[in-house]
Formats: C-alpha cells, sequence, structure tokens
C-alpha cells in the first residue's frame, strides 16, 4: 500500500463517523458531495481519499451507506476489538475512561493506572491500579493494543519508553510535549492548548 | 500574509511548547535540529515554517530560545489573553474546566454551562450555570472569544449555531460531529475515537 497521510485517515474516520448517522436516519445512498461536507472537504478529496483502497460508488449513484460503512471499518481496522490501557488517572485520564464512545467504536478500557498508591481501589470501572506495581504484569496479560498516556508532561517519554519495552506499538499522548519513539510505533499527540492556540492564532491572523 | 496551514501552526505550537521547556532548564540557544524533533519534524521544515513570520536565527548559531518564545507568543496570539466558555459540563467539559493547563497557556474559562439544571450550583470554579437561562447574556457581558462545545454531537450544530449568533468566532469540538460554521468562523474538531482510528490504522497497515 502507498503511504497514507494522518490526515486522510482522519478523513475516513469523519467519513465513518457521518455515515453511520446517516445510516441511522435510514438513508441507503449518499453522494461525494454529501460525504464532503461531513469531513470539511471536497468531493475530488473524498473520491482520492477513497481511491487509495479500491473503487467505491457509481458515478451518479453516489456509495451505498451500509458498504461504505463496512468498508471503512475494514480499512480503519475496526473490524477487531482493541485492548486500550490509560496511563494516569488524573481529571482527564478518568474522564477518559468512563467515556461510553470508546466501547461503541470498537476500543475497549482493560487497564487504568496511576502512580498514586491512594488513587487504587476508585471504582473508574473497577480497574485503577497502582503503576509501577501493576504495569508489565498487566501488559503481558491482557494484551493491550494501544496505551493513552494522561500524565504531566516530564513523566511522558518514561512512561512511552515503558510501555514500548513492554510490546506496545501505538500510544495516543495527551501530555503537553512531543515525544520520539523507535521506528514502527505510532504515537499521536492531543493537547488541548495547542488546539486553542490554532483557535487564537486564527482569531489574531483572519487574513491567514 | 500568506494562507498559514493549520499543520504549520500546530508545529508552530509545538515548538512554542518545547522552547519554554528548554528555556526553564536554562538553555539560551536551540538549533533547528532540536526544534525539529520537539515538531516532530525536519530541520528544513522548521526553517520553512518560521520563514512566514520573517527572519529568526543566524546561520551555524541557532535561535536566542528567549526571543524566539517572545516572537512565537505573539505570531500565536498569545500576548493576549483569551476568554473561553465550555458548553458542556459532562466529565470531559468538566475535566477541562478544570485543567490549569488553560492558564498557564493564556486561556482564562469564564464561563461553563449545562443544560441541566440540577447541575447548576456545583463548584466547577464557581461557574457553572444553566445552559438556556445564562448562555447569551453572558456572552455580551463577559466577552468570550472562543467556544469549547462538549456535548453530545445531535446537539452540536445547535449550539455552534448559537454562539456563532451571539458574535463567537472560534470553536473548538469535542462532540464526534463535523460541525458547518459561515466563513470567518475558525472550527476545530477533536475526537478521541478518531485519534484512537488512527493508531488501529497504524497497527492494521505497519507498512502504510
Amino acid at each position: 500500500m502507498k503511504h497514507i497521510a494522518d490526515s486522510t485517515v482522519r478523513r475516513l474516520s469523519l467519513y465513518l463517523r457521518f455515515l453511520e448517522e446517516f445510516e441511522r436516519q435510514g438513508h441507503d445512498t449518499i453522494s461525494s458531495g454529501e460525504l464532503a461536507r461531513s469531513g470539511g472537504t471536497t468531493s475530488a478529496q473524498v473520491r482520492k481519499d477513497l481511491s487509495f483502497f479500491g473503487s467505491f460508488g457509481k458515478r451518479g449513484l453516489g456509495y451505498a451507506v451500509t458498504d461504505l460503512i463496512a468498508s471503512l471499518r475494514r480499512i480503519l481496522g475496526l473490524e477487531a476489538r482493541w485492548p486500550v490501557i490509560i496511563i494516569g488517572a488524573g481529571k482527564i485520564g478518568a474522564a477518559l475512561a468512563q467515556y461510553r464512545g470508546f466501547g461503541v467504536h470498537g476500543f475497549d478500557v482493560v487497564g487504568v493506572y496511576d502512580a498514586d498508591p491512594a488513587r487504587v481501589g476508585e471504582r473508574l470501572a473497577g480497574i485503577l491500579d497502582q503503576l509501577d506495581a501493576a504495569l508489565e504484569g498487566d501488559i503481558a496479560r491482557l494484551q493491550p493494543r494501544i496505551a493513552v498516556l494522561c500524565i504531566p508532561g516530564e513523566a511522558a517519554q518514561g512512561q512511552l519508553d515503558r510501555v514500548v519495552k513492554s510490546g506496545i506499538r501505538a500510544v495516543l499522548n495527551f501530555a503537553p510535549t512531543a515525544l520520539t519513539a523507535p521506528e514502527g510505533v505510532a504515537v499521536r499527540t492531543v493537547n488541548m492548548a495547542t488546539e486553542l492556540e490554532v483557535l487564537a492564532f486564527a482569531l489574531t491572523n483572519p487574513e491567514a
């Protein structure tokens, strides 16, 4: 397969989100123009995004909603379920641990860890455990595929190295710092301050 | 100014985050190679990103850390403080309302709103109010510049239209749906499921 840019994968995910909603509303087919709006892009971009993965839709007839949902789920790897661990049970980590949307999309939170022993025993789906005591054993036993880091910036690289050493190959990082990982390990950083700064830039430079 | 891509602004924000940390560690100068690592990119890209905004650094000497921080803060619009309102006080909204990192970066949460009247009076910085009763009056009075939507997907477009009608020109959307806004209104969507799907794709297609 050609290298697929993150921005393409992101749009595929948005198309899927929109198609699922569209199907719930009872629609059978969708045009590339409607899909384009859902992804904040153009019809031509939709056709190009999908063309990486095969031939979809018929000219003038649009896409069959149910078929395209199945194709996108297969492309994105969502036919499997993905066990996820969350490291750091502060406000953001705890909120994510309880976010039901993950389950709907195929991601199962199988472990939540915090460095603070006083937090162990809190409910959080009954799976909050002490980071240093439990992490490596749990990774071996539960085989999570994705680790979500919800810890302070200065701790993030150390915990990334640790989960990578235990065999995890995908990390979602909420710490406000860029992390380095060996080749073959996918890392995505989501930072609320960065998102707000993108908006501050847009407000400050309305012509940019 | 030329149109600046979101991806460029995002990298500027990551450079800034890294430079602030680098300054705390007592460094005076930084090379484009070090900056590149912080943004997950190359030295050439760093130079190109900065070249949009003027001339920085000296060949062979790198960048003066303090000066570059000041320039990036000015470029990103962070010399001003930005009043922010949060709509939806569920788990994610409440976590964001209490996230101290916003204040550090110049964003002040001045109001938090929930549709559920039973939530009003909860602490949340003493500013949780009932959405329908308080929103328009508060926007007129507090003049927030950015609205953060932490509400279910089906409610998001309606609340976006509402804050835009009241004069807000920047929206950070956590609802799992793409939103449309009039020209001149900046909207960023952050979706946890999308981020996890990007990772699932990477794990499913290691060669892509």
